[in-house]
Protein backbone atom coordinates (compact mmCIF):
# COMPACT_ATOMS: atom_id res chain seq x y z
CA UNK A 1 0.00 0.00 0.00
CA UNK A 2 1.07 3.30 -0.92
CA UNK A 3 2.14 5.50 1.78
CA UNK A 4 -0.04 8.44 2.15
CA UNK A 5 1.48 11.53 0.29
CA UNK A 6 1.08 14.52 1.45
CA UNK A 7 4.31 16.23 0.27
CA UNK A 8 4.79 19.78 0.24
CA UNK A 9 1.58 22.16 0.35
CA UNK A 10 1.32 25.12 -1.86
CA UNK A 11 1.91 27.92 1.11
CA UNK A 12 5.39 28.41 0.17
CA UNK A 13 6.38 31.51 -2.77
CA UNK A 14 8.37 30.44 -5.11
CA UNK A 15 10.43 33.28 -5.09
CA UNK A 16 10.43 36.45 -3.09
CA UNK A 17 9.49 40.42 -3.50
CA UNK A 18 9.24 43.57 -1.61
CA UNK A 19 6.00 42.13 -0.61
CA UNK A 20 7.35 40.27 1.60
CA UNK A 21 9.34 43.34 3.58
CA UNK A 22 6.72 46.34 3.05
CA UNK A 23 3.85 44.95 5.41
CA UNK A 24 1.66 48.07 5.78
CA UNK A 25 1.51 47.31 9.71
CA UNK A 26 3.32 45.14 11.49
CA UNK A 27 -0.09 42.94 11.69
CA UNK A 28 -2.13 43.93 8.54
CA UNK A 29 -4.38 46.24 10.77
CA UNK A 30 -4.84 49.58 8.79
CA UNK A 31 -4.81 53.02 10.24
CA UNK A 32 -8.09 54.21 9.21
CA UNK A 33 -8.72 56.28 6.15
CA UNK A 34 -5.02 56.18 5.05
CA UNK A 35 -4.55 55.78 0.99
CA UNK A 36 -2.00 52.55 0.73
CA UNK A 37 -0.72 51.34 -2.45
CA UNK A 38 -0.11 48.28 -3.84
CA UNK A 39 3.12 48.82 -5.65
CA UNK A 40 3.00 47.58 -9.25
CA UNK A 41 3.80 43.83 -9.31
CA UNK A 42 3.17 43.16 -5.84
CA UNK A 43 0.92 42.31 -2.94
CA UNK A 44 -0.39 43.49 0.22
CA UNK A 45 -2.46 42.01 3.06
CA UNK A 46 -4.64 43.95 5.19
CA UNK A 47 -7.37 43.39 7.77
CA UNK A 48 -10.71 44.65 7.59
CA UNK A 49 -12.67 44.07 10.87
CA UNK A 50 -16.62 43.12 10.57
CA UNK A 51 -18.42 45.92 9.25
CA UNK A 52 -15.74 48.20 8.04
CA UNK A 53 -15.41 49.10 3.95
CA UNK A 54 -12.20 48.57 2.22
CA UNK A 55 -12.00 50.23 -1.20
CA UNK A 56 -9.62 49.05 -4.25
CA UNK A 57 -8.77 51.76 -6.40
CA UNK A 58 -7.80 51.25 -9.89
CA UNK A 59 -5.50 54.32 -10.36
CA UNK A 60 -4.51 54.03 -13.62
CA UNK A 61 -7.49 52.06 -15.09
CA UNK A 62 -5.52 49.32 -16.64
CA UNK A 63 -4.57 47.13 -13.84
CA UNK A 64 -6.05 44.17 -12.54
CA UNK A 65 -6.23 43.33 -8.68
CA UNK A 66 -6.58 39.47 -7.49
CA UNK A 67 -8.57 39.81 -4.39
CA UNK A 68 -8.65 36.64 -1.25
CA UNK A 69 -10.21 37.08 1.28
CA UNK A 70 -9.63 34.85 4.49
CA UNK A 71 -11.43 34.54 7.73
CA UNK A 72 -8.99 36.70 10.58
CA UNK A 73 -10.25 33.65 12.93
CA UNK A 74 -9.74 30.70 10.61
CA UNK A 75 -7.47 31.11 7.37
CA UNK A 76 -9.01 27.66 6.42
CA UNK A 77 -12.29 29.76 5.56
CA UNK A 78 -11.94 31.93 2.41
CA UNK A 79 -13.81 33.40 -0.37
CA UNK A 80 -14.12 30.99 -2.54
CA UNK A 81 -15.35 31.62 -6.47
CA UNK A 82 -17.51 28.17 -6.89
CA UNK A 83 -18.83 29.41 -4.19
CA UNK A 84 -19.74 32.28 -4.52
CA UNK A 85 -21.47 31.34 -8.23
CA UNK A 86 -23.80 28.79 -6.19
CA UNK A 87 -24.81 31.40 -3.87
CA UNK A 88 -25.39 34.10 -6.63
CA UNK A 89 -26.69 32.08 -9.98
CA UNK A 90 -24.43 34.21 -11.73
CA UNK A 91 -20.85 33.97 -12.96
CA UNK A 92 -19.64 37.49 -11.66
CA UNK A 93 -20.94 39.60 -8.62
CA UNK A 94 -23.21 42.85 -9.18
CA UNK A 95 -22.98 45.80 -6.49
CA UNK A 96 -25.39 44.48 -3.60
CA UNK A 97 -23.85 40.40 -3.91
CA UNK A 98 -22.53 38.93 -0.81
CA UNK A 99 -19.20 37.31 -1.56
CA UNK A 100 -19.26 33.52 0.41
CA UNK A 101 -16.64 31.42 1.80
CA UNK A 102 -15.36 27.72 1.43
CA UNK A 103 -18.17 27.71 4.34
CA UNK A 104 -21.09 29.41 2.35
CA UNK A 105 -20.95 32.44 4.50
CA UNK A 106 -21.07 36.14 3.46
CA UNK A 107 -17.50 37.40 4.06
CA UNK A 108 -17.34 40.55 1.78
CA UNK A 109 -20.52 42.26 0.47
CA UNK A 110 -19.37 43.80 -2.49
CA UNK A 111 -21.11 48.09 -1.69
CA UNK A 112 -20.28 49.93 -4.81
CA UNK A 113 -18.58 49.61 -7.97
CA UNK A 114 -17.58 52.62 -10.04
CA UNK A 115 -16.41 50.88 -12.80
CA UNK A 116 -18.38 49.14 -15.57
CA UNK A 117 -18.39 45.82 -13.48
CA UNK A 118 -16.24 43.64 -15.70
CA UNK A 119 -14.86 41.23 -12.91
CA UNK A 120 -13.60 37.98 -13.32
CA UNK A 121 -14.21 34.77 -11.27
CA UNK A 122 -13.46 31.77 -13.99
CA UNK A 123 -9.39 32.34 -13.97
CA UNK A 124 -6.73 30.92 -11.45
CA UNK A 125 -4.13 33.50 -10.26
CA UNK A 126 -0.98 33.91 -11.99
CA UNK A 127 1.77 31.81 -10.65
CA UNK A 128 5.77 30.16 -11.47
CA UNK A 129 4.10 27.68 -13.32
CA UNK A 130 1.64 29.99 -15.57
CA UNK A 131 4.85 32.11 -16.43
CA UNK A 132 6.83 29.20 -17.43
CA UNK A 133 4.02 27.47 -19.88
CA UNK A 134 4.32 31.27 -21.51
CA UNK A 135 7.99 31.21 -21.77
CA UNK A 136 9.60 32.61 -19.47
CA UNK A 137 12.58 31.57 -17.56
CA UNK A 138 13.91 32.16 -14.36
CA UNK A 139 11.44 33.77 -11.62
CA UNK A 140 8.49 35.98 -12.95
CA UNK A 141 6.44 37.70 -9.79
CA UNK A 142 3.20 36.12 -9.29
CA UNK A 143 0.12 36.71 -8.21
CA UNK A 144 -0.16 33.37 -5.67
CA UNK A 145 2.90 34.38 -4.36
CA UNK A 146 2.30 38.12 -3.64
CA UNK A 147 -0.75 36.20 -1.69
CA UNK A 148 2.01 33.89 0.15
CA UNK A 149 4.25 36.44 0.62
CA UNK A 150 1.98 39.24 2.06
CA UNK A 151 0.14 36.75 4.43
CA UNK A 152 3.94 36.09 5.63
CA UNK A 153 4.80 39.93 6.21
CA UNK A 154 1.98 39.92 8.86
CA UNK A 155 3.07 36.66 10.23
CA UNK A 156 0.31 34.40 8.72
CA UNK A 157 0.67 31.62 6.26
CA UNK A 158 -2.01 29.31 4.17
CA UNK A 159 -1.34 25.82 2.88
CA UNK A 160 -3.44 26.75 -0.34
CA UNK A 161 -3.45 29.35 -3.12
CA UNK A 162 -7.71 30.19 -3.30
CA UNK A 163 -9.07 31.48 -6.03
CA UNK A 164 -9.13 34.80 -6.53
CA UNK A 165 -11.76 37.64 -7.84
CA UNK A 166 -10.09 39.05 -10.14
CA UNK A 167 -11.13 42.96 -10.42
CA UNK A 168 -11.21 44.74 -13.62
CA UNK A 169 -9.92 41.31 -15.30
CA UNK A 170 -11.44 41.27 -18.77
CA UNK A 171 -12.19 37.74 -19.70
CA UNK A 172 -15.31 37.58 -21.83
CA UNK A 173 -17.23 34.42 -22.48
CA UNK A 174 -18.87 33.14 -25.20
CA UNK A 175 -22.53 31.34 -24.97
CA UNK A 176 -20.45 28.30 -26.07
CA UNK A 177 -17.84 28.55 -22.92
CA UNK A 178 -14.97 30.04 -25.15
CA UNK A 179 -12.89 32.73 -23.43
CA UNK A 180 -10.48 35.40 -24.37
CA UNK A 181 -8.38 37.61 -22.41
CA UNK A 182 -8.36 41.14 -22.90
CA UNK A 183 -7.47 44.17 -21.52
CA UNK A 184 -9.41 46.00 -18.97
CA UNK A 185 -12.39 47.95 -19.65
CA UNK A 186 -12.28 50.39 -16.49
CA UNK A 187 -11.22 54.14 -15.98
CA UNK A 188 -8.56 55.83 -14.06
CA UNK A 189 -10.03 55.98 -10.44
CA UNK A 190 -12.67 53.52 -10.60
CA UNK A 191 -12.97 51.81 -7.60
CA UNK A 192 -15.10 49.20 -5.59
CA UNK A 193 -16.09 48.91 -2.19
CA UNK A 194 -16.88 45.76 -0.27
CA UNK A 195 -18.14 45.59 3.75
CA UNK A 196 -16.83 42.78 5.82
CA UNK A 197 -19.01 40.87 7.06
CA UNK A 198 -16.48 38.92 9.31
CA UNK A 199 -13.72 39.85 10.76
CA UNK A 200 -11.40 39.15 7.27
CA UNK A 201 -7.82 39.15 6.24
CA UNK A 202 -7.88 40.78 2.39
CA UNK A 203 -5.24 40.36 0.20
CA UNK A 204 -4.51 42.36 -2.72
CA UNK A 205 -2.13 41.42 -5.83
CA UNK A 206 -1.43 44.52 -8.61
CA UNK A 207 -0.92 41.72 -11.31
CA UNK A 208 2.18 41.51 -12.54
CA UNK A 209 1.25 39.44 -16.05
CA UNK A 210 2.82 41.35 -18.79
CA UNK A 211 2.86 39.14 -21.23
CA UNK A 212 -1.03 38.54 -22.37
CA UNK A 213 -3.25 41.74 -22.30
CA UNK A 214 -5.02 41.89 -19.25
CA UNK A 215 -3.08 44.72 -17.82
CA UNK A 216 -2.02 46.52 -21.26
CA UNK A 217 1.21 44.36 -20.67
CA UNK A 218 2.41 47.21 -18.50
CA UNK A 219 1.59 46.50 -14.59
CA UNK A 220 0.55 49.36 -12.44
CA UNK A 221 0.14 49.77 -8.87
CA UNK A 222 -3.45 50.24 -7.48
CA UNK A 223 -4.55 51.76 -4.19
CA UNK A 224 -7.02 50.64 -1.07
CA UNK A 225 -8.56 51.92 1.88
CA UNK A 226 -10.26 51.02 4.85
CA UNK A 227 -12.91 52.94 6.95
CA UNK B 1 -0.76 40.44 17.02
CA UNK B 2 -3.12 38.03 16.45
CA UNK B 3 -2.00 34.88 15.92
CA UNK B 4 -1.52 32.58 13.00
CA UNK B 5 -5.07 31.32 12.11
CA UNK B 6 -4.82 27.73 10.91
CA UNK B 7 -7.88 25.74 13.09
CA UNK B 8 -9.26 22.94 11.80
CA UNK B 9 -8.99 22.37 8.18
CA UNK B 10 -10.89 21.12 5.47
CA UNK B 11 -10.49 17.83 4.99
CA UNK B 12 -12.32 15.59 7.92
CA UNK B 13 -16.31 14.80 6.80
CA UNK B 14 -19.13 16.19 8.63
CA UNK B 15 -20.66 12.94 8.59
CA UNK B 16 -20.45 9.42 7.34
CA UNK B 17 -21.66 6.91 4.66
CA UNK B 18 -21.17 3.42 3.66
CA UNK B 19 -18.13 5.31 0.95
CA UNK B 20 -15.79 4.66 4.41
CA UNK B 21 -16.80 1.38 4.53
CA UNK B 22 -16.50 -0.13 0.82
CA UNK B 23 -13.30 0.78 -0.96
CA UNK B 24 -13.03 -0.73 -4.08
CA UNK B 25 -9.90 -2.59 -3.10
CA UNK B 26 -7.50 -1.40 0.35
CA UNK B 27 -5.50 1.07 -1.43
CA UNK B 28 -7.93 2.06 -4.52
CA UNK B 29 -6.11 -0.01 -6.95
CA UNK B 30 -8.78 -1.16 -9.45
CA UNK B 31 -9.14 -4.93 -11.06
CA UNK B 32 -8.69 -3.90 -14.59
CA UNK B 33 -11.62 -4.02 -16.80
CA UNK B 34 -13.70 -4.70 -14.08
CA UNK B 35 -17.24 -2.51 -14.07
CA UNK B 36 -17.50 -0.63 -10.12
CA UNK B 37 -20.66 0.60 -9.11
CA UNK B 38 -20.53 4.22 -7.37
CA UNK B 39 -23.92 4.01 -5.46
CA UNK B 40 -26.11 6.32 -4.98
CA UNK B 41 -25.17 9.21 -2.86
CA UNK B 42 -21.90 7.89 -2.30
CA UNK B 43 -17.92 8.10 -3.28
CA UNK B 44 -15.39 6.16 -4.31
CA UNK B 45 -11.72 6.42 -4.92
CA UNK B 46 -9.62 4.63 -7.35
CA UNK B 47 -5.97 4.48 -8.81
CA UNK B 48 -5.65 5.34 -11.82
CA UNK B 49 -1.62 4.88 -13.36
CA UNK B 50 -0.14 6.49 -16.20
CA UNK B 51 -1.06 5.60 -19.42
CA UNK B 52 -4.46 4.19 -17.80
CA UNK B 53 -7.70 4.92 -19.28
CA UNK B 54 -10.85 5.64 -16.90
CA UNK B 55 -14.12 5.10 -18.30
CA UNK B 56 -17.06 6.93 -16.58
CA UNK B 57 -20.42 5.78 -16.69
CA UNK B 58 -24.19 7.61 -16.42
CA UNK B 59 -26.05 4.17 -16.12
CA UNK B 60 -29.31 6.04 -15.49
CA UNK B 61 -28.83 9.21 -17.51
CA UNK B 62 -30.04 11.29 -14.83
CA UNK B 63 -26.89 11.57 -12.70
CA UNK B 64 -24.45 14.38 -11.73
CA UNK B 65 -21.16 12.78 -11.02
CA UNK B 66 -18.50 14.77 -9.60
CA UNK B 67 -15.00 13.84 -10.40
CA UNK B 68 -11.57 15.15 -8.47
CA UNK B 69 -8.01 14.01 -9.73
CA UNK B 70 -5.17 13.59 -7.44
CA UNK B 71 -1.59 13.33 -8.23
CA UNK B 72 -1.18 10.20 -6.52
CA UNK B 73 2.43 11.19 -5.32
CA UNK B 74 1.50 14.55 -3.70
CA UNK B 75 -2.22 14.80 -2.65
CA UNK B 76 -1.67 19.08 -3.20
CA UNK B 77 -1.18 18.73 -7.20
CA UNK B 78 -4.74 18.37 -8.19
CA UNK B 79 -6.98 18.51 -10.83
CA UNK B 80 -8.53 22.24 -10.78
CA UNK B 81 -11.38 24.19 -12.69
CA UNK B 82 -9.64 27.14 -12.28
CA UNK B 83 -6.43 26.68 -13.64
CA UNK B 84 -8.41 24.60 -16.34
CA UNK B 85 -10.51 27.41 -17.88
CA UNK B 86 -7.06 28.96 -18.22
CA UNK B 87 -5.47 26.25 -20.13
CA UNK B 88 -8.04 25.95 -22.67
CA UNK B 89 -9.76 29.23 -22.83
CA UNK B 90 -12.77 27.53 -22.42
CA UNK B 91 -15.42 27.00 -18.97
CA UNK B 92 -16.48 23.65 -20.22
CA UNK B 93 -13.63 21.07 -21.41
CA UNK B 94 -14.12 19.43 -25.10
CA UNK B 95 -12.69 16.13 -26.32
CA UNK B 96 -8.89 16.18 -27.08
CA UNK B 97 -8.28 18.57 -23.91
CA UNK B 98 -5.92 18.17 -21.27
CA UNK B 99 -7.00 18.86 -17.78
CA UNK B 100 -4.50 20.58 -15.82
CA UNK B 101 -3.43 20.86 -11.96
CA UNK B 102 -3.04 23.60 -10.00
CA UNK B 103 0.67 23.44 -11.33
CA UNK B 104 -0.65 23.70 -14.83
CA UNK B 105 0.48 20.02 -15.81
CA UNK B 106 -1.76 17.86 -17.18
CA UNK B 107 -3.31 14.79 -15.21
CA UNK B 108 -6.09 13.82 -17.27
CA UNK B 109 -6.80 14.17 -20.89
CA UNK B 110 -10.76 14.00 -21.55
CA UNK B 111 -11.14 11.36 -24.52
CA UNK B 112 -14.29 10.30 -25.33
CA UNK B 113 -17.59 11.28 -24.50
CA UNK B 114 -20.56 10.16 -26.09
CA UNK B 115 -22.96 12.40 -24.24
CA UNK B 116 -24.00 15.68 -25.80
CA UNK B 117 -20.90 17.47 -23.98
CA UNK B 118 -22.62 19.11 -21.23
CA UNK B 119 -20.45 18.97 -18.15
CA UNK B 120 -19.65 21.78 -15.73
CA UNK B 121 -16.84 23.50 -14.13
CA UNK B 122 -18.67 26.81 -12.22
CA UNK B 123 -20.14 24.99 -9.28
CA UNK B 124 -18.40 24.00 -6.17
CA UNK B 125 -19.37 20.57 -4.77
CA UNK B 126 -22.19 19.99 -2.65
CA UNK B 127 -21.46 19.85 1.23
CA UNK B 128 -23.83 20.43 4.69
CA UNK B 129 -23.17 23.84 4.40
CA UNK B 130 -25.15 23.62 1.13
CA UNK B 131 -27.49 22.10 2.80
CA UNK B 132 -28.11 23.95 5.38
CA UNK B 133 -28.96 26.88 3.44
CA UNK B 134 -31.51 24.88 1.34
CA UNK B 135 -33.33 23.75 5.32
CA UNK B 136 -31.87 20.65 5.41
CA UNK B 137 -31.39 20.17 9.72
CA UNK B 138 -29.24 17.28 10.87
CA UNK B 139 -26.98 15.67 7.97
CA UNK B 140 -27.11 15.47 4.30
CA UNK B 141 -24.77 12.93 2.44
CA UNK B 142 -22.60 15.53 0.23
CA UNK B 143 -20.34 15.53 -2.36
CA UNK B 144 -17.49 17.04 -0.12
CA UNK B 145 -17.82 14.61 2.43
CA UNK B 146 -17.93 11.28 -0.10
CA UNK B 147 -14.68 13.30 -1.53
CA UNK B 148 -13.43 12.59 2.62
CA UNK B 149 -14.67 9.29 3.36
CA UNK B 150 -13.37 7.75 -0.42
CA UNK B 151 -9.87 9.16 0.22
CA UNK B 152 -10.17 7.70 4.39
CA UNK B 153 -11.40 4.44 2.80
CA UNK B 154 -8.08 4.08 1.11
CA UNK B 155 -6.22 5.69 3.72
CA UNK B 156 -5.67 8.91 2.63
CA UNK B 157 -6.59 12.22 2.99
CA UNK B 158 -6.24 16.08 1.79
CA UNK B 159 -6.99 18.92 3.48
CA UNK B 160 -9.12 20.68 0.69
CA UNK B 161 -11.86 20.29 -1.44
CA UNK B 162 -10.66 21.07 -4.78
CA UNK B 163 -13.43 22.35 -6.65
CA UNK B 164 -14.98 19.55 -8.65
CA UNK B 165 -14.92 18.48 -12.50
CA UNK B 166 -19.08 17.98 -12.13
CA UNK B 167 -19.89 15.54 -15.23
CA UNK B 168 -23.06 16.03 -16.74
CA UNK B 169 -24.58 18.55 -14.65
CA UNK B 170 -26.27 20.85 -16.59
CA UNK B 171 -25.64 24.52 -15.54
CA UNK B 172 -26.25 26.57 -18.87
CA UNK B 173 -25.11 30.47 -18.22
CA UNK B 174 -26.33 33.08 -20.03
CA UNK B 175 -24.22 35.55 -22.09
CA UNK B 176 -24.61 38.14 -18.92
CA UNK B 177 -23.69 35.34 -16.70
CA UNK B 178 -27.05 34.64 -14.73
CA UNK B 179 -26.94 30.57 -14.18
CA UNK B 180 -30.08 28.12 -14.06
CA UNK B 181 -29.67 24.38 -12.11
CA UNK B 182 -31.08 21.68 -14.78
CA UNK B 183 -31.53 18.43 -15.34
CA UNK B 184 -28.93 16.43 -17.37
CA UNK B 185 -29.29 15.83 -20.92
CA UNK B 186 -27.46 12.88 -21.08
CA UNK B 187 -29.06 9.49 -22.14
CA UNK B 188 -28.42 6.45 -19.63
CA UNK B 189 -25.38 4.50 -20.82
CA UNK B 190 -23.45 7.46 -21.61
CA UNK B 191 -19.89 7.59 -20.68
CA UNK B 192 -16.46 9.56 -20.90
CA UNK B 193 -13.40 8.46 -20.91
CA UNK B 194 -10.25 10.11 -19.34
CA UNK B 195 -6.30 9.12 -19.95
CA UNK B 196 -4.28 9.27 -16.95
CA UNK B 197 -1.29 11.71 -17.76
CA UNK B 198 0.49 10.83 -14.26
CA UNK B 199 -0.26 8.32 -11.88
CA UNK B 200 -3.76 9.43 -10.52
CA UNK B 201 -6.22 8.76 -7.62
CA UNK B 202 -9.64 9.97 -9.34
CA UNK B 203 -12.53 10.26 -6.94
CA UNK B 204 -16.19 10.22 -8.30
CA UNK B 205 -19.00 11.10 -6.06
CA UNK B 206 -22.53 10.36 -7.35
CA UNK B 207 -23.98 13.57 -6.15
CA UNK B 208 -26.79 12.93 -3.61
CA UNK B 209 -28.15 16.44 -4.14
CA UNK B 210 -32.26 16.09 -4.05
CA UNK B 211 -33.52 19.50 -3.17
CA UNK B 212 -32.57 21.32 -6.70
CA UNK B 213 -33.20 19.38 -9.72
CA UNK B 214 -29.87 18.56 -11.36
CA UNK B 215 -30.82 14.80 -10.54
CA UNK B 216 -34.16 14.95 -11.35
CA UNK B 217 -34.46 14.89 -7.39
CA UNK B 218 -34.00 10.99 -7.43
CA UNK B 219 -30.24 9.84 -7.14
CA UNK B 220 -29.03 7.23 -8.94
CA UNK B 221 -25.96 5.24 -8.78
CA UNK B 222 -22.82 5.67 -11.17
CA UNK B 223 -20.36 3.19 -12.97
CA UNK B 224 -16.73 2.91 -13.75
CA UNK B 225 -13.76 0.70 -15.26
CA UNK B 226 -10.21 1.02 -15.46
CA UNK B 227 -8.12 -0.25 -18.04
Amino acid sequence: MTAPALLADNGDAEGTNNTLHEPISPDGTPEPGKLYEVPARNGRAVRVAAGQTIRVINTHGTQVCDLWAFNADNLNEFMSMEHLRAWIDRINPLPGDALVTNHRRPILTLTTDTSPGVHDTLIAPCDIYRYRTLGVEGYHDSCADNLRLALKAIGLRQHEVPGSLNLWMNIPFDIDGGIKWLPTVSRAGDYVEFRAEMDSIVVMSACPQDIVAINSRAPMPVHFSVA
